[in-house]
């Protein structure tokens, strides 16, 4: 977990400098990737809070996730994820977020979605980066290593 | 953490068995409980959402906590997780919930409330069971442990 914790160093060094609070949504990662940012001594002074929407109805109700988005679309797409972020942002005192919407499997899977698909989300209410990631691996695998990749993507969110 | 796993399988059994969904809302511990309690398979049957309430901000807006209850008592206080509590199972879909607000060190300590300390409320908003914890250990040590005595409380206070 080096490289993680010298992730989350450098995104803890962005945040503060730029005075940016961060929030976290998340779903299939379950609350992960708030636990790992937290691990890091003085975190409360850029993380300002989490979400872990596990049902549908928790993305529409603290995150105004449109029921249509998740009906069209479902809970794992880039336009859930996008919704989250946005969500994540308006309705708390941060300033950027991170949304994961994944299929962690070990069931969930269909043809079109299998086990290991994650949808991505970083950004602000204006803007969003999305990214979908198909991990291989079992329900932790997965689950690991979308943490690690939300941390990351914040990273190159906040350097680009 | 074989330990862990045998108490999140019983937890979950309880909770299906009488139809219970399960909030979690966490300061100190960061997310780590509800991580733990989705890395099994299937706990969308029983895991609601959880609330990350790192800022005192987080802990008014989402949970209800009351400022006066946080000034008066501190945000680490039987006061503030009974709160937590209740907020939590007000505010979401959840029928039972656990609440976690602690200091994980390294800093944030005083003579009253020394690095370690964590309260814990496990209940209803009709009824909670609360706890305080003196942990020893560094910052991991301190969340490992207080996520693990979180879950084993959840499994008291539903088996009681």
């Amino acid at each position: 977990m080096a490289a993680r914790s010298d992730s989350i160093q450098a995104l803890a060094e962005m945040l503060l400098s730029r005075e940016l609070r961060l929030v976290t949504a998340e779903s299939c990662t379950g609350g992960g990737v708030a636990a790992a940012l937290t691990d890091m001594p003085g975190s409360s002074s850029w993380f300002e809070c989490g979400f872990v929407t596990y049902s549908n109805e928790a993305k529409i109700r603290y995150l105004d996730v449109p029921l249509a988005t998740i009906e069209q679309f479902g809970a794992v797409s880039e336009e859930t994820v996008r919704a989250m972020v946005r969500g994540a942002v308006n309705n708390s005192l941060g300033d950027v977020a991170v949304a994961i919407s994944g299929i962690a499997g070990p069931s969930g899977g269909s043809l079109e979605k299998p086990v290991g698909t994650v949808w991505f989300a970083w950004g602000s209410d204006e803007a969003q980066m999305t990214q979908c990631c198909q991990f291989q691996g079992d329900r932790e695998a997965v689950r690991e290593q979308a943490v690690t990749e939300a941390i990351q993507g914040l990273c190159r969110w906040l350097a680009s």
